[in-house]
Formats: structure tokens, sequence, C-alpha cells
């Protein structure tokens, strides 16, 4: 970056103008400068700028973006025009860090986990594999996105090394064995996360989502197949699930998304009026997905049949509360194409039709393997936005992780 | 209570010999005097002392009890052997309250709360009801303690009114409807509150219980049961218990049911060796369910088939982290008696045969229902100690809550 004059203590960061994060992203995460404490940054270019200074506004120095998303839209939109205007001229040099420089963290505080199941491409090749003679969309799919609490105390974010679950899985003689899970797969999906909450009792209406939700983040559910076929009935899956799911370190504003706005498919029969939008919105983001380095999939968001304000419609519906830092996710991402597939047991048709990894025959995650999450959107003026990445790497079955220094 | 002496800042509050609530009790929990914030209290007869003062500990001014539960069970052993000694001999005045001069508070910040369904003749009851030709129990049940995630964000404290949750039901035409829920159910459960949580990829083991778990609350897990019946496939309960879980007010530590516990009933097979405990034990606590002051059930905790060792060793098995505040509930309690039932659809058979409440025959409950939940445990000596209760009033769908302060 250039100094602008000597001594100065302003910068102007490069950053070209076709990047990924230029100003129409401007993305929230929560970083640590090298020996520094975790604070709020936004992320431009390949520089993250440290909020509390850029902005001189102390809430900034905490360790997540809670108190921030807790303000609500008024105020998010305020930051936003005031950061945009900031790498428009010229930054506080103190605020301006090479991302190569410092650590990212989990950027929000987790209230509550809920993973939907909305795209009828991959409900539809699940329901193919586990159910074979049967329709493979049951019932209630076209009338209620689907969806159940995951567990938030587990969600890390990307980057963290993911330890293979150990569990229980059904043998051909009906008594299960032990071991470590021998089908463990990804699921691509987009997160929501919600900044403004809502009082119990009171359900978020389909066309309040933009009060209450702050913006998305890219996530991979990781899904041991053979724990969950075994345990999922009939409460639905629990430790196939609970041992992680990442997140991305970024969050990207709504507003940022606004180019991507795409209208819903159709949905037959017609949803009911709680679920009915004045104008039903879809997002198209292209999601990629790379395993070892090789990219498998290309699963695209704008195929999903529920949409993310439905999502929340329903889940608040009954009048269950949400909170600042809730977060609920699409479920995998599928589209109708062989590479479009945002799981690999879609991919690999339950594992019996290996893909090609750099020449060998794959079907689920071995010890080693990386999957990196990728995405992007339309900008605004022809470019197209990052939604950053989520990228984790498989530890062997009880690996011993390194002790936190409390307790050494 | 006697104040001792004239102008003594000393007392000894009045509590019988045989009060559930005596030394041998000593139940913690959050409350606040008139006029005061909240803080951590002790339940001692029918007065709270508040540990901030009696203690002289300013952590117990926190309005949770999380950063106490935080520190591990050498800490809660030595803080209620103080206690003991405490109400053995003259309190500080200014630390004793009267319990109908406070409120009481949810005693912590929930993590992660998960709902297990591990009462035999519950699961056996349900499994009857819902699939009729079939083997009542799964093939996974013998297995494993199935679970699932619930929603921590709408647990609430006892005395929380509860607002009947609207949603969509299955209907013979195959479209479902949209209304309030015409059967709301109670399920009388006990919860596990974990004090000092484990590392991510850590198994907690089914032997070091204690190490992580801090006391027991009693839990009512209100069930929307006609949402619940058309959302649950395939990924289990949503918005049918979402809406709200009552937890009581005090939590008791798990030191002071060391004379309730017996031994695990015998487990047919015999469990996989990380459910295999050196010395299995269960919780020898009578519960019982007063709807509308009728008393329509005697749940008996001690015919609970996978112990509560066995479920957070479930739980953790496949590495999932654990945190302070982490609510784990049992599931509905229910024996093989007609009168031993946790849950109204097994009470009602399914809501085909109606009790008599007060000379009205009922099945599900109606607004302005009220449903209370004790129990009680050996002490020692002969005596017995309570666990509280949980208390919940239903309102009518879509009742306006107040709203906060903040808002107005």
């Amino acid at each position: 970056m250039d100094v602008v004059g000597p001594g100065a203590a302003v910068t102007r960061p490069e950053v070209a103008p076709d990047s990924p994060f230029g100003a129409d992203n401007l993305p929230y995460g929560v970083f640590a400068p090298r020996g520094g404490t975790a604070r709020c940054g936004a992320r431009y270019g390949d520089y993250v700028l440290d909020l509390a200074v850029a902005l001189d506004d102390p809430m900034f120095a905490a360790p997540t973006l809670n108190p921030f998303l807790a303000q609500g839209p008024t105020r998010w939109r305020e930051v936003r025009e005031r950061l945009r205007a900031l790498v428009d001229g010229e930054i506080p040099a103190a605020a301006v860090h090479a991302l190569s420089d410092v650590l990212l963290g989990l950027p929000i505080r987790i209230g509550d986990y809920v993973d939907f199941y909305a795209s009828i491409d991959h409900a539809t090749n699940l329901g193919r594999l586990f159910r074979p003679d049967a329709e493979p969309l049951l019932p209630n799919w076209r009338h209620l996105p689907v969806g159940y609490h995951g567990r938030s105390g587990t969600v890390v974010v990307s980057g963290t090394e993911i330890i293979r679950p150990q569990g229980q899985r059904a043998t051909p003689s009906g008594t299960p064995e032990f071991g470590p899970s021998r089908r463990l797969d990804i699921e691509a999906e987009l997160g929501f996360v919600v900044g403004a909450g809502s009082t119990l009792g009171v359900p978020i209406g389909v066309d309040d989502f933009a009060e209450h939700v702050f913006g998305v983040a890219l996530v991979n559910d990781w899904s041991a197949r053979d724990i969950q076929a075994w345990e999922y009935q009939p409460l639905g899956p629990f430790l196939g699930k609970s041992f992680a799911t990442s997140m991305s370190a970024w969050i990207t504003p709504l507003d940022a998304l606004d180019a991507a706005r795409v209208p819903l498919p159709e949905q037959s029969p017609p949803p009911l009026p709680y679920l009915t939008a004045a104008e039903p919105w879809g997002l198209d983001i292209d999601l990629r997905v790379d395993w070892d380095g090789v990219t498998v999939a290309h699963p695209p968001y704008r195929r999903m049949y529920w949409s993310p304000a439905q999502m929340l419609a329903h889940l608040t519906v009954n009048g269950a509360a949400t909170r600042t830092g809730d977060l609920f996710a699409s479920g995998t991402i599928s589209g109708p194409g062989r590479d479009q597939l945002g799981s690999f047991i879609e991919l690999t048709r339950g594992g019996t039709e290996p893909v090609d990894l750099n020449g060998a025959p794959r079907t689920f995650l071995e010890d080693g393997d990386e999957v990196v999450i990728t995405a992007t959107a339309p900008g605004t003026g022809g470019t197209r936005i990052g939604l950053g990445e989520v990228r984790g790497r498989i530890l062997p079955a009880g690996w011993i992780p390194p002790q936190p220094q409390s307790e050494t």
C-alpha cells in the first residue's frame, strides 16, 4: 500500500478494480493482528480494516460482531456507508492490516443454529438414495421448509481442522459396531446470520427478512453418513452432524447482495399465506467445491426451492424468538446437473460411483483431505463479489487437540 | 426469622427440620430482590440466600450461575460446604430474603439444549401410538440414547406463560392447514446442567459425569403434537417443540442427590463399551404432574432405561464439545402404570381417552390451563428433598406479549 506523504497517518490500500472484495462488498469478520487481541474488521481487497480504529468506535474492539449486529439495520447501513466513503479516500494507516498478517476468528457468538433442507434437487437425490422404492420427496416437503436444530457450540471458523468423528453404525447382523466414521461427507450451504432478534411469541413476517438478517456466510455442515443413518430415526440427525460445522470467517452484508437478487423459482403448490412474500426472491450465488485442489462441483444457489425469507418466517411462525447471532443455513445446495451437487453422497451416488481425484477413485473423505468451498455473486457494475471461503482438513479419529493454555 | 440480638447484622432463618429445602438440599438459582438487580442465590427453606453477600464473593452478583458453574467440581463442593456451615449457624441478615419477596429468573445462560428419549415406557407408548402395526421400539433404541438438539433460545424459567403455537398440521386431503395447535401437550422431564465444559474432539467418559455436570433441573418440554406429526419426517421435531421449553428456577446440585442414587435397571443387550459404566446408576426421583390443580401423574425417574451419564457420554463420543450452561434433558419420564405417564398424549392414549379434570373430560391443553411439575428425592437421614417446580399457564395463540421497555 502507499503511505501518503512522509510520516502520514493515512494510507490508500491498493485494491484492483475487479477485486471480489472491493468497495461493493466489504464483508465483516473478526481478526487478531500479530500479537494483538481479537476485534472486528472489514475485508477490503487483501486487507483487513480494523473497525474500532477506522471508525473510531470502541464497540468494534469486541471479539465478536454481536454488539454491532444487535444495533439493527439502520445502523448496519450507516456503518456500511461510512466504510464505503472511507475506502474511497484515505484510511488511517493504523487501521489497515494485510490479510496475510492476521488470524481470522469465528465472526459471531452463535445463538441457535438451525439447518434447513431447502434444495429440491438435494432432497430428491437423498430421497432416491434412502427410499429407492418410494416417492423421493416426503408429503410435507413442498408445504414447508423442513429444518432442525444443530449444535451451535461446535460451529467453528473456516480453517479449523476437523477430527473424524467416531460413533455407532449399523451392521448386517442388526448389532451396531463402533468406530471412526467411514462415510464422512460435506454439505455445501449458505448460512444466514440474524442481527436484530425478535420477541418470543411474535413471528417474523416473510417480508420482514431484512429487518432481522444481517448477512450471509458460507457453511460446510460436515456429515458422518453412517452414524446419521443408524441414529436418525425418529428424532432426526444428532451425532452424525454435531461434531463440527464450519462457517466462513467473513459475513457478507445483505446490502452487498442487492445485485444478486433473482426471482424465486416457481413453487407448486403455492405456499400458505405466511410463506407468501410480496415479491419472492432468491439469490444468484455460485458456489464451488474444491476437494484436495480438484473442483468437483458448482452448486447453484439460485435453484433453491425455499427462500431465506421463507425459512425465517417458518422458523418463527410458532412464536419462537430469535437472538443476535442465530445462524440458519440452507441445507445442502445442489442443482440438477452432475457437476452441481453439494455433497459427496450425491456426487458418488451413495458411494457407489467414485470420482477421480488426482488419479485416485474416491467416494467419501479420507484423513488429510482438504475441502474448500468458495462462492461469488454479481456485484454492482458487472463485477463479481466474493463470499470468502470455508476450508477444512480432516484429522484422524481420536486425534488429541492441543489443550487450551489455561489447562496446562 | 429471628434477628439475633438488638441491632445484630446476623440472623437464623427458621426452616423446619423436614423442609424439602433444608440444609441437605440448598439448590442454586438467580433472583432479584424487590427493586434490586438479578443475582445468584441459594434456596434454604422459604428463604433465598444472596450468595454474593453471604459468601462475600462478587462473582455471585452476576445475573446467571454460569461463572460459578465454569469453576468446576472442586469449587462447587467448596461453596456447598461453606453454605452448609453457614445455614448451620448465623447468616448475615442482608443476605436473607423471603422467597415470597423476590423474582426468580432463568438460572443459567443456556449453551446448547439437547433432549433425549431415554424412557423405555415412553418410547414404547409413543411407538404404539404412531406405528400401531410395527415393533414399538425402533432397532436403534436399545443401542444408543436417541436424542436431538432443541432450541436453547426459547428455554424459559418456570412461571413464564406459554403462548399457544400456531403452525401447519396435516388434513385428510393431503393439503395442510394453518392454525393454533389443537394438540398442545407437556413432557415431564429432568434436565442436566453442564458446569465444566469439554474440548472439541475429546469425549466425556461415562464415568466422568460428575466432573462436568453441576446439577439437575425440572423441565417441561411443551409439545404441539399436530405440528410435530406433520413436520418431523425426515429431520425430527422442530416447530412442534421450539416455541418454548420451561425449566425450574432451582438447580439441585448433584451432591444433594447422593442418597437418590440407585442401580440402573438392567440393559439388554449390554451397551457398547463407551456406554458401560463401572457402576451404572440412576436416580430415585419421584415426579408429580398437576393439571389445573388435579394430580394426573407420578412419573418415576428410577425407571429410565438410559442413565444421565450414558446420555452425556453418547452426546460427546463423536467429539462434540460441551460448554458451561449446556442443558440436556431426559425426554419424557413415564412408568408402566396408567398413573405414571409424563405426557398427555400417553395419558389420554392419543387423545382418545379423556381424563376427568374437575368434572370435565379433557385430552390436550386448553387456553388458561396451568401445569405444575414438582419432584422429590430421598435426602440424607430419611428426609425428602424438593427439586422445586416447573410451572406454566397457556395463553391463547396470537397473544401479543408485553414489549421490552427498550422498544417502547
